[in-house]
């Protein structure tokens, strides 16, 4: 118990949940590094697209990440609408479930869910491989330290929100500083002409022959990768400190208003520093410009070793919004009914360790290779918006309130095109990877769906007449004994003292046995009838089971079966093993083939 | 149940023993699959150690395997006396533990069980390499692969040995023609000076000062490795047919000619053919010796595939050594317990089963490296040769029966011989690994006498006097509910007919919550007092922990407390997923703590 409290914390009363939760400044680095991280590429990921076609198409990032930009402050001012509309939480889910009904509200929290999934491998593989790029050496361990990345991230969030946010806090601030840092002696340089920004920024003003329309929607949607991570505030609601709404919005805000200046900022450096994207990946187009803006000096390493801290920590994100979001589907039924307890920390401990175990298997199976998790990535978050907007759209159209109409504009347009990236990603990636998660999305709708009918089965099954009287029967208490020993004998009073049938239940595996057996019962005489079976096969479980069955024709349903199994409780955990392994597969076993009751009997060990 | 059927076949009867006991044609093929498959890797390993000299060492090859093969003479006549002494089986753990003491035998049964881990791990990596040498596209997949053979074996050692024996006879005698052709035909060719057998084997008279003793006796260890194996046929007296004993002695008789003549003729053949090792492992020894006995046509790539068998076959021998040692072990409460039950199919399941887990958590750590693996394998092996030799030396000394002295003689000759090689390694492998297995062993040596101690200690505390009277005593049932619904009123009505003193325990986590659930059972009125507690941890442990203890200390000893707790029974398996996970928990952590019997009441679902 110490060592628990020790790892974890004291356990925390409901009342201190209010001190869990997020003042801005802490809300800020939890819920936005995955959205700030993906800044640490974003622009890489337009100019590679665009590096496909020629070195002429680089000037093409400018207009591609306004547009980008755009979407992001179309995103923005939405989502700070679903904070307004649904201030408990839920975001896409909670949208699309009460404006496009329960199917699409699946849909869209399962989308999430399976992003969430893919963000934790894909940033831990991302911030792993940074590590790697410096020591090389480390490479052969890659899917070793992804893990211990992830479990580390899974510990410090069993401990609690406010804990986390302690840890976690300090890298994002340090990345945040260094971006502006950066994008300002940058911009600053190049308005100068100071330094080597010496480039003139041509924005193009026709589209040549070569570059065709498909490549440019590609390289916009590779960009728009930069925009992920941007709805986890609003499914986080709840955690915030009050007035909760409020300081959502606001954080809401601060992330657009970052991910703008250091999105748009880093890419018209690119253009000023003209910088070739590196199709190897050795070098980062982020570290390039970093090399021009400041020379490969100590801030230099500074900003390589925040990019790579931020990366790691953006999976960090996806363990504050999957158990969040888990959970409140959870009280929907939408969810296994686990997902909605708090632990002893008051953090969803279920949420935590399903995710960091799924995205473990993610990090075997893929072998922490960036690259092959990247086109699985995306397609769930862009859904999910897509659901979010137009449920917005028809919530405005129908509540019709002040300025309605210019609320479902923007809501229509930040639908078309999110929709318009989910379709060019699910086509242009298909090949690569997209396919599982296309595959994999309707089959896990399709499980939710059923773990809501059965619970809902299940709520009719247990209604009851509070009415009708109560209906006692009469109990027979089987025993199944392996000798003559204390355990017996404590087992046999503890049924003589709740009822007068009781039976012992003895298999032989030769008639010699059966005999020996019958005769030192018979000698001992506790006051309990004795059924002794010979058994060819050397299982006590199939004579029991038949010996069950017999017991229920005889006595018909009026009669209570009840099999009494001794436990041995031992003093060392691992005295365990040397156990009860018999009993726990007597009671399994009984328990699926036959309608009785198994109590277990403790018996302690001494040693 | 069909399924279980389909895949490990119908159970077997006790008497279906016998039928699955092996005629001598089975139990060679599944006893000296590893002995024979080290003769695969014996020749190179000597050549390798020598060509760190230099070349002109190679002729040394022949007097080191005459010297091993006599070493081989001397177990094989040993072992057959192990037979005839020790029928029951057990080898050198029975041995050992008969003649040196128990805490011998146990350091015998220790090291082969790790050694039996390792053969699996090493023969299974071994024969992987054999097919990725033939398929480099599979090399990423040795892990993956080799856990499928491991696994397959696991699957087909559960389905028992009589049917493993079928699968795996045909690649043992396919692998032993292959052999005795290659041996034949390159001996006449030598003889008679056709084919390229054209070379003068010469046996060196004098050691060159460059060759070092050393290096001789480091080459005749390495050498010893085609060794490892011929134990197990001692160990695995109890599963040969009757007349076991004689079938026994005969399979071990038939093992050493095989083992002589393929290891002589091979090391001989590659003098005649002057053999290069190629220290790159590409193409070993024993493939060069049929290149050039056969040309590279069919029967020389038959030869390969049955190498390739019978590497990975060589694990099926620990199979099946490990799960009878292992039984026999537990017999003598040196392991826990349920390794000495027959599962359905007559097989030692738990043994099987935690050789496959073992092994490939070996397979997985040493990434299937043959090379890594090769170091820390063969001392268990030479250490229990040795114990079992010393052994029969004082067993002999002792009963000075007929011909003691000539017996006596033999067995110290091979002690002596064996725990030189034990020396030998240990010193000369320790860095590349050996440490690991000197470190290894005594651990377990501790566990496994503490577990003994621990069984010893249970019995103690088992043992009852017959004659006093049973004492039996009143009981409180208490029921944890979380509302009232069908469950409750079946539980509530089992607990009635049981006894009067019934309580119902609810935990609420707010005060208004409290007075709901208060006025509803009220009004309901079932006959049983119930108990509300509010709480403000999330958790309905900690109350009802306290609770019980508060009740123990008003009722005293007399009263003995039972807990009910409903399980929900689900039709569909993963439905079980869906429930239970409170009650389970309640049960763990109240065994735990509090000396109460924990009654699981069903409820079955209908969907």
């Amino acid at each position: 118990m110490t060592f628990k409290r020790l790892l974890f914390g004291r356990p925390l009363k409901s009342e201190e949940a209010e001190g869990e939760k997020m003042p801005i400044w802490k809300a800020l680095p939890i819920l936005s590094s995955d959205a700030l991280s993906s800044v640490a590429y974003g622009t890489e990921m337009i100019l590679l697209e665009l590096a496909t076609v020629g070195a002429f198409a680089f000037s093409f990032s400018l207009p591609i990440a306004a547009a980008i930009i755009l979407l992001i402050t179309i995103l923005i001012i939405s989502y700070r609408q679903v904070i307004d509309a649904y201030p408990q939480g839920g975001g896409a889910y909670m949208v699309a479930k009460e404006n496009l009904g329960v199917m699409w509200g699946r849909l869209a929290g399962v989308s999430l869910l399976i992003d969430y999934t893919l963000t934790v491998a894909v940033s831990v593989s991302a911030g792993v491989l940074a590590i790697t790029s410096a020591f090389p050496a480390l490479a052969q361990w890659i899917v070793p330290i992804g893990l211990l990345f992830t479990w580390f991230m899974v510990w410090m969030n069993l401990r609690g929100t406010s804990e986390s946010g302690n840890v976690f806090a300090l890298p994002t601030y340090l990345f945040i500083f260094c971006m502006i840092a950066l994008v300002g002696k940058g911009l600053f340089d190049w308005a100068t002409g100071a330094g080597s920004a010496a480039y003139r920024v041509s924005i193009p003003t026709e589209i040549p022959a070569s570059l065709t329309w498909f490549v440019l929607l590609k390289a916009f949607s590779s960009g728009c990768s930069a925009v992920t991570g941007i709805e986890a505030i609003s499914n986080a609601v709840p955690h915030f400190r009050n007035p909760a709404q409020r300081n959502a919005k606001r954080t809401m805000l601060t992330l657009g208003a970052l991910l703008a200046v250091i999105f748009g900022g880093v890419t018209i450096l690119s253009q000023a520093y003209s910088i070739q994207p590196d199709p190897t990946g050795t070098k980062t187009v982020l570290s390039m410009v970093a090399a021009d803006a400041f020379g490969r000096g100590v801030f230099f390493y500074i900003i390589q070793f925040a990019t790579m801290l931020i990366l790691i920590l953006a999976a960090n994100t996806s363990f504050n919004g999957f158990p969040i979001l888990a959970s409140i589907m959870a009280q929907d039924k939408n969810m296994p009914r686990m997902f909605s307890n708090r632990g002893e920390r008051l953090a969803f401990n279920y949420g935590i360790i399903t995710l960091g175990v799924l995205s473990s298997i993610l990090l075997i199976v893929f072998r922490g290779r960036t690259e092959a998790l990247i086109p699985l990535y995306a397609i769930g978050v862009f859904l999910s918006f897509t659901m979010a907007q137009i449920g917005l759209v028809l919530k405005w159209s129908r509540e019709k309130s002040q300025k309605w109409k210019r609320k479902a504009f923007i809501n229509g347009v930040g639908a078309v095109v999110t929709f318009f990236v989910v379709i060019i990603f699910s086509i242009t990636k298909f090949q690569e990877g997209a396919w599982i998660v296309i595959i994999i999305t309707p089959l896990l709708l399709l499980l939710i769906t059923q773990i809501n009918h059965h619970y809902q089965n299940v709520a009719k099954q247990l209604k009851v007449d509070l009415t009708a009287p109560i209906e006692t029967a009469d109990t027979v208490i089987i025993i199944p004994v392996a000798g003559i020993h204390k355990v017996v004998v404590s087992t046999i009073a503890f049924a003589k003292s709740l009822t007068p049938n009781v039976v012992a239940f003895y298999v032989a595996f030769s008639p010699e046995d059966a005999k020996k057996m019958e005769e030192k019962w018979e000698k001992w005489n506790p006051g309990v009838r004795l059924v002794v079976v010979v058994s060819r096969y050397r299982t006590v479980i199939k004579p029991l089971i038949e010996f069950i069955g017999r017991a229920e024709n005889r006595y018909g349903k009026k009669m209570k079966i009840t099999v009494l199994l001794p436990e041995f409780i031992t003093r060392k955990w691992w005295h365990r093993l040397l156990h009860n392994q018999s009993a726990f597969r007597i009671r399994a076993i009984l328990f699926a083939r036959k309608d009785v009751v198994v109590a277990t009997v403790p018996f302690r060990l001494n040693d």
